[in-house]
C-alpha cells in the first residue's frame, strides 16, 4: 500500500478556495466530496472482495483436507475470521496504525475513533482523501488473510481451541506489530522495503506463523510412516477448485486496492494496472505449475496447478504496479515452478503442511519481495532482503513463543484416537459428509 | 432504508445555477451527472451483492438438508428468486412504493415506468439522485431475500409447486404491502418505527410467512418420533458453510446500500460505517453462538456457528449506522446467543425448522428491531414493538390464510412415501449426489 | 459494447477551458479526472464481475459430468483461463482492437502499450474517458468465457493437452479475428449487425468451436447405446447450480460493463436497466424452462431450469438495453423455452454435448441476435442474419480445422480404456472425490 500524491484535488483546494465549513459547498467543495466518496467506495469494494478470500481459504482448505478433518477445518476459517475482525478492532489497528515513539516500538490504543469530519476534509488538502472507519475495514480483511493461511498448514490435528487462542494472538499483536514496522511508517519503511500489498507483510507473515506451528505439532499419524511420504489426497477437489477460483477473485481487492486511490487520471490507470498484473501473474504461475507437474508427474496435477495460481497471486502482491504484464506473467509463473519445488521438498524434509500454505505463501512470498529489486526502479534488494529477514524473524519467533506457551497450557494436538476417528468428531460434534463417506 | 438529505448537492444547485437543460452543461449540471452516476453505480453495486444472497441461501439450505431433499431445495430456490423478480416487476414494486391514498392502504399498478430524465434531474434540487430502475433493481433482490428465508423452514417436506404459488403471493402482495408501510412511506413510518435495512421489513417478514407455513405443514417424518427430538443432520457443510460466507457478502450490499447514497463525505462515511458494523455483528454472533454451543453441548457446533454469523447479520439490519462498532459487535453477539437459545427452545416446542430459518431470521429480526430503541437516539421501543407486532401480525395472518387455499386445493405437503424417498426423485426426478449416497 | 457518445464531458471541455497539462487542473479538468475515475472503476468492477464467470462455468461443468470426469474439468477451466489471459495478452487483444488495412484483415500486434497519458484525456475532448489497461481486463474476461463454453461440450472424453492446444489457437487468433469484425470496427459493425455484449461475438462463438470439436470427437461410450438416448446424470448438482448462480451475477458485469460507460446521466440510467432486463431475462428463462420441463417431462427438472437461466441471459446479451423489463423477461422466456427443446433435438441428432453449452450459447445464441431486430428499432433482420451466418461460418470452419490438424497431430481422444475408467485418473492422476464414490 504506497503512499500516494493527491496531486489533482490538493491543487484544486488551493485553485477554487474551498470554504472552510460545508454549509455554503462551492464548486470545489463538492469536487472534493465526489473524490471522498469515489475513494471511499472503493476501499469498500476492495475490502468486500478481500472478505470474500476468507470464503476462498475456506473451501480450499476444505476442499484438500479428508473429509473427517472437514467440518474442524471450515469452523477455524470461519471463526479465525470472526476472531481477527474483534482483536483489530480492540487493539490491532490501533497498534498498526497508532504511530509509535520510534519506528520500532508501536503505539497503544484501543477501539476505533470517530471518521474524518467534513471540515476536516475539506481543510486537509487533499490528504484526508477517504473514510478511516473505510480504511480499518480494508485493513481488517488483511489481517484475517494472514490469519488463514495458518489454518491449513495445521490442519487435520491441530486442537480447534488452541488454535483460535493462537488466532487471538496472531491478529491483535503479532501481525500488527510487523504491519506498523511497514504500512504503520515504522522502520522497515524507512528503510527503504517494498510491498506493495504484502507479499511479506500478510504472506510471509502468516506463513511464518504457519511453520511454528506446524514444527511444534509435528506430521500427521501415518504421513511419513515406514520412512516413506504418504500422499494423502483432499476430499473434494471441486472445493478446493472454487476456492482457488474465490481468492483469484479477490485478489483484484487484496492488490487493486492497496493502490488506495482511484480518483484521477493517473490513480485510475495504476489500479487498472495493477488489476491485470494481478491476473496475468496468476495465469503464469498456473500454466508453469501445470506444465512442471506434467513433465515432471506425468499429470496435469490439479492441487498444483492450484497452488500455481495462488504462487502467481503471492508473488506478485509485493509489486502489482511496475512491471509490464508480461512481466508479471514471469514473476507469476517463477512463482507457480517455485511452489512446485517448494512443496516437494518440504514433504521430503518431513515438514507435513497438508495444502501447501508454506510454499505458497512462505517461499514464494520471499521471491516476490525479492522481485521487486528487479521490478521496480526503486526497489533494493538489500532493503527486501532485510525486510524478509525482520518479518520472518519476528513472527516466526514471536509465533513459537506463543505455540510452545499454548502448548504447555492447553496442548495443541489433539489425541490419537482423535486424529485417527478424524477431528470433526472430537471437536465439533458433527460429520461434513454423514451421508457420503464410506471409508469412516 | 433511511431517508437522506442531499445537502451537499442541492446547495450546489443553487449555488451555480444549473441551466435546466442539459445541452450546455456548465460545472454544475456535470457534477449533478457525476454525483447521479456514483450513487447509480453504487446502487448496482449493492444490488448485484445482495442478488448474490439468494447464491447463499441456496447453498445454506442444500447443505443443511438430507442430499435426498437437496435438488428441490436447489429448485426451489433458484426458482423464488425467479418469481419474485417477475412478480415484483409486474405489481410488486408499485404496491410497495405507489403512494397511497392513506398510509394504510397501497397503491396499485403495473409494470415499471420510465427512468428519470436529464432534466428532472438537473432541475430537481437534488431530490432525485440515482436512476429509479437502478432502485427497483435493488428493491427487487431484498424480495427475493425474505421469500428465500421461507424456503429452508418448510424443507424436506412441502410440495415445490404449492410452494412456488405462494412465491407468487407472498413477492406480489405481501411483502409490498407491509414494505409500503415502512419504506414507502406508510403509517409504519410515519409513527417512528425504525426499520434501517429490513430486520423487520425483510426477515421477520419471511420468518413470520415460514412459520405460518410451517404449522400447517407440521414436522418431518420421524423428526419427533418416540417423543424424542431427533436430529437430521445435513447433507454437506462445506455447502452450509458456503452460504453463510455469500450471505455474509451479500450482506455488505444489503446493508450498504441502504444508506441509498454515497455521493459525499458524509455519506461515504456512513456507509463505511455500515460495512464495518456489518461486519463486526457478524462476527460477534459467530464467536458468542459458538462459545455458548461449547459451553453447552461440549462441542463446537459449526451449525450453532453459522446461525450465529447470520444471526449477527440479522440483529444489525435494523440499524447498522448509529451504534460504534464495540456496541455493534455485541448487539450482534445478544443476537448469536438468542439464536442458540431459540434453536433449541423452537425444536423442544416441536416446530420443524429444518434450517433454524425462524430463530435466525424471526427471534433474532425481532431482537434487532428492539435494539434499536437502544442504539439510536431517535428510536422509540414502542414504536418499534408497535412495527414487530404490525409486521408479524400482517404476514403471519396473511400467510396462514394463502397456506390454507393452496392446502386446500393443491396441497402442501408431499405423501409420506415420497417424503421418505426423497422428494427430489418425486418432484423434479433427479438425484442431487447420484454416485455418492450410500443410505438411499 | 456499443459506441457512446460522450456529451456531457465534451461539453464541459468546450465550456470550461481546460488547460492542456495537469500541473494546473481548473475544475474542468478535475471533473474530467473524476470522470475517467468512476468509468475506469466501473470497467474494472464489471471485469472482476465477468472474471468469477470463469468459477462458474467450472462449477456447473464439474457439476454435470460424472465424478470420475471431475478433476479433468476443472483443470481444463481453470488453465483455459490462463491461457486465455496469456494468448490475448501476446495478440488477441491488438488482433481485435488494432484496426485494420480494411474491414476485413484485422492487424497485428505484440503485447500491451502503455495506458493514456493525462495530457491526452484531458485533451482529447472526452473521446478518452477510461483506462485503455482497464479494457484490456475487461476484454480478456470476455475471451475467457468464449473458451469456456467449449469445455463443457467436449467433456468427458477429450484429452486434455489438445483442448488446451485449441484454447491457444482460439483465444489468440479465432475469436479475436471474429470480434475485430464487430467490435473492433470491422465490416460486420459496418453493415449495422448488432450485438451489444455478444450473443453472437461470444456465445454463439464459443458453441460453433464446441460444435466443430464435438463433431469431430463423437460421442461419450454408452451414450447412445443399443440405439437409445443414455441419461448421463451429473455427479453434484448443488455445484451445477452454485455455478448458474455464479454465471447470473457475473452476468450483471458482462452487460452491465459493455454499455462501457456510466459517468453521466443518461449513461446510469442504461446501465441500470441493462443490469434489470440482464436479470429479468435470466428470471424469464428460468420460470419458462421449468414449466415445459414440468409439461413435457413430469418433473421439476434442476438442469433443464438451470439451462432456462443462461438460456435467458444469453438470449438478453444481444440486446439488454432497448427492450422494457417486461419485454426482456419475454425474450428470456424464449430463450428458457427453446433451449429445452435444443436440447431434446440436439440430443436425439446424437450430437453428444454434456451439459447442453451448444443449446445454451448455440441455438439461443442465434435467438438473441434475432430477437434485437425487433426490440432495437436500429436492428435489421438482415444485418443480423448476416451477423450470425459470418460468426458461424467462421468460426465452426476454423474450428473444425484447427480441431483436424490437433486430431492428426496429438489425437483428441482419450482411449477407451482411460474413457471408461474416468478421465480423472489418466489425466491428472487425481480424484475428485475419493473418500465419495461407491460406483468406480
Amino acid at each position: 500500500m504506497r503512499s500516494i500524491l493527491p496531486l489533482a484535488v490538493a491543487a484544486l483546494v488551493t485553485a477554487s478556495a474551498v470554504p472552510a465549513l460545508a454549509e455554503e459547498p462551492g464548486t470545489g467543495a463538492t469536487l472534493i466530496h465526489l473524490a471522498y466518496s469515489i475513494d471511499t467506495f472503493y476501499f469498500l469494494m476492495s475490502g468486500a472482495l478481500v472478505m470474500w478470500m476468507a470464503a476462498g481459504f475456506a473451501m480450499l482448505e476444505a476442499g484438500l483436507v479428508r473429509s473427517r478433518n472437514t467440518v474442524e477445518i471450515l469452523t477455524k476459517n470461519i471463526a479465525l475470521y470472526s476472531v481477527a475482525c474483534i482483536m483489530y478492532m480492540f487493539v490491532g489497528y490501533n497498534i498498526m496504525y497508532g504511530g509509535g515513539p520510534n519506528g520500532f516500538l508501536p503505539g497503544f490504543g484501543f477501539l476505533l475513533g470517530p471518521d474524518n469530519g467534513v471540515g476536516d476534509v475539506l481543510g486537509s488538502a487533499g490528504e484526508i482523501y477517504y473514510s478511516t472507519i473505510a480504511d480499518f475495514f480494508f485493513q481488517v480483511v488483511f489481517v484475517a488473510t494472514a490469519m488463514s493461511i495458518v489454518s491449513g498448514a495445521v490442519a487435520e490435528r491441530m486442537k480447534l481451541w488452541s488454535f483460535l487462542a493462537f488466532a487471538v494472538v496472531m491478529t491483535g499483536f503479532i501481525y500488527p506489530v510487523e504491519g506498523y514496522w511497514k504500512w504503520g511508517g515504522g522502520f522497515l519503511d524507512s528503510l527503504g522495503f517494498l510491498d506493495f500489498a504484502g507479499s511479506g507483510v500478510v504472506h510471509l507473515c502468516g506463513a511464518s506463523a504457519a511453520l511454528a506451528g506446524v514444527l511444534l505439532l509435528g506430521a500427521r499419524k501415518g504421513k511419513y510412516a515406514g520412512g516413506r511420504v504418504h500422499a494423502i489426497p483432499g476430499a473434494n477437489l471441486p472445493l478446493a477448485t472454487l476456492g482457488t477460483f474465490i481468492l483469484w477473485l479477490g485478489w483484484f481487492g487484496f492488490n487493486g486496492g492497496s493502490e488506495l486511490k482511484i480518483s484521477n487520471i493517473e490513480e485510475a490507470n495504476a489500479v487498472a494496472m495493477v488489476f491485470v498484473n494481478t491476473n496475468m501473474a496468476a495465469a503464469g504461475g498456473l500454466v508453469a505449475a501445470l506444465l512442471l507437474a506434467r513433465a515432471w508427474f506425468g499429470k496435469a496435477d490439479l492441487t498444483m496447478a492450484l497452488n500455481g495460481a495462488l504462487a502467481g497471486l503471492v508473488a506478485i502482491t509485493a509489486e502489482p504496479l511496475t512491471p509490464t504484464p508480461l512481466v508479471a506473467t514471469v514473476v507469476g509463473a517463477i512463482g507457480g515452478l517455485l511452489v512446485v519445488l517448494s512443496i516437494v521438498f518440504i514433504d521430503k524434509a518431513r515438514v507435513d503442511d497438508p495444502v501447501g500454505a508454506i510454499s505458497v505463501h512462505g517461499v514464494v512470498g520471499i521471491w516476490g519481495l525479492i522481485a521487486v529489486a528487479f521490478t521496480n526502479p526503486e526497489g533494493s534488494l538489500l532493503a527486501q532482503l532485510t525486510g524478509i529477514g525482520v518479518i520472518f524473524a519476528w513472527v516466526f519467533g514471536a509465533s513459537i513463543v506463543v505455540w510452545a506457551v499454548i502448548k504447555a497450557v492447553m496442548g495443541i494436538r489433539v489425541s490419537e484416537e482423535e486424529e485417527l476417528a478424524g477431528v470433526d468428531i472430537a471437536e465439533c460434534g458433527l460429520e461434513a459428509y454423514p451421508e457420503f463417506t464410506t471409508n469412516k
